[in-house]
């Protein structure tokens, strides 16, 4: 076993190697730029890191981290378009750089490098990888229908909410655990429960994400403070708080979210009163907890040493742990 | 081995069965919709012939053939998309219908459905399979990529041009032939040879496109006779015409295609001077048989009977003698 830091050293250097231009020039510039914005790598880390753990070797787990990657960016490249971002880890998105016709085609080529990326596998490797992989990348899709969809419904349940982000952000990093599984030739068992572990981390990690943007530290939190409240967003401390009110109290919350103030500091305290009176606050913390310990508790039926489930145990949380 | 309308009658209820509207229905109901739109299903009845033709069969090609056209069907919504196209096959374009946001999405998850097809064969085959897929795909990227470049450049060579229509047409053609191969388990020469087919085929098949845009029959030709002159598409008539031109000439049709004049029909007819004067038409007749040729010639190398051989000059014949 390595430090994090160490895997994520490994794979950036792999990276490197990967990413070079070739032609048509503006096909695969903008994936070289893209994949050189940056970021944490942390879904390639546990991909390399699950390699390990079920006592294979992380640098035959290199091209599936890549792939992980890669199809994290591609989804990066085409949301962007969709969401209009100008701004992706503080650069200039893909389609603003270049153009949408860009975007969506370099986006596409991605989309299919991660799948060659595989190809490195012998055939029953291959398989195994590339069938996750598409569950897993349309379920990614079907999370963004979702998430489309819910910007113009009022009547989102905390169940629905719940399994967009299960497709949108955790089945991911389930699946990136999961091939580190795979390329170790971890029992099915093994690979199931690795993969339930990181599925009830992502859980957890989008719900404090939701948690964060209202109550963080505007000094520790990566994103502005209050974004999502700004931008109406219904996320779980919204759905709860209205869930959790009365008559009154849900129609003038429902009446909050679809305005769009000049004082966003305003609406920002209006909002927040409303969650922590509401006790949707509150709720919220707990779900946290509830999918933290979802996924602790997976650990203990995994076939890997103590220490290695301490290992895993102390990566969530110092993931969770990132911004209270 | 069957007829081509039997081919595709069996290949339009499979595809049916499959093109069904699920969860969440937004993302799906484009999908369901562009696969029924119709067309010729010309690459996946390529499959299916293939694999009977090889000594399979192409019930076992199905899901192969499906996959080809899920793609295809992708390419057209990503394509349609970037060039902004109100219609497609008469009928109205999935981003026109619903939005570009949609367009992109769905075409997403059919690139990745496209993939899923092959999880119905074994590991090996799969491989193969997916192995081809993603070449060809990532290849129909670049050509497509070439397609854009070109539009802005004034100096593309007859080298260039053919290695766009090759990547953007011809290898899907290709490997639809080949993948009915690879599932009726044919030899690697036997899968080379009749890639090499469709791949000629295909070139061909682009070339006379271009021919018939402009010297085709309007009753016969599905699309509007000049179009390419119209839009200034710099397609293998207007490249040879520049060759063949003297200086003069040569500013004078590189002068016809940068403007977009009024009365069409007398830059249609001006353009077609260029092109039979010059020599280009006459090029690119002769450039339509050479490769025919070469396709016809590959099929003499295949371990088939010649029935099938003949079947397959055939089916060449009645692609090549379409619309002349």
């Amino acid at each position: 076993m390595h430090s994090v830091e160490h895997y994520q050293q490994e794979f950036i250097d792999y990276l490197k190697r990967y990413a070079t231009v070739k032609e048509p020039h503006n096909l695969y510039e903008p994936i070289v730029y893209i994949l050189g914005l940056g970021g944490k790598r942390l879904r390639p880390v546990l991909t390399l890191m699950a390699a390990d753990i079920f006592g294979g070797s992380y640098k035959e787990a290199m091209n599936a981290a890549l792939s992980v990657e890669v199809f994290h960016n591609f989804s990066l490249v085409h949301d962007d378009i969709m969401d209009d971002a100008p701004l992706r880890r503080g650069h200039t998105t893909v389609h603003e750089k270049w153009d949408v016709n860009t975007g969506i085609l370099s986006g596409d080529a991605m989309l299919i490098m991660a799948y060659q990326l595989f190809e490195y596998y012998h055939a029953e490797t291959f398989q195994a990888l590339a069938k996750l992989f598409s569950v897993t990348a349309l379920q990614v899709c079907e999370g963004q229908q979702y998430d489309v969809d819910f910007e113009t419904r009022t009547d989102v349940t905390v169940e629905a909410y719940l399994k967009m982000i299960e497709y949108k952000t955790a089945v991911l990093v389930a699946a990136a655990l999961k091939m580190g599984a795979i390329v170790a030739k971890a029992s099915t068992a093994d690979q199931e429960g690795i993969y339930d572990y990181g599925r009830n981390l992502g859980i957890a990690f989008q719900l404090q994400d939701d948690y964060l943007d209202a109550f963080g530290d505007p000094k520790t939190f990566g994103k502005q403070v209050g974004g999502d409240i700004i931008e109406n967003k219904k996320t779980y401390l919204f759905i709860k708080a209205l869930e959790f009110s009365n008559a009154s109290d849900k129609a003038e919350l429902a009446q909050l979210f679809s305005t769009n103030p000049e004082d966003v500091q305003a609406k920002i305290q209006k909002a927040k009163h409303y969650f922590v009176e509401s006790g949707a606050a509150k709720a919220t913390k707990a779900a946290i907890q509830k999918y933290t310990n979802k996924a602790f508790s997976v650990l203990e039926t995994l076939d890997i040493s103590n220490d290695k489930k301490e290992l895993l145990k102390a990566f969530g949380n110092s993931l969770m742990n990132r911004t209270v």
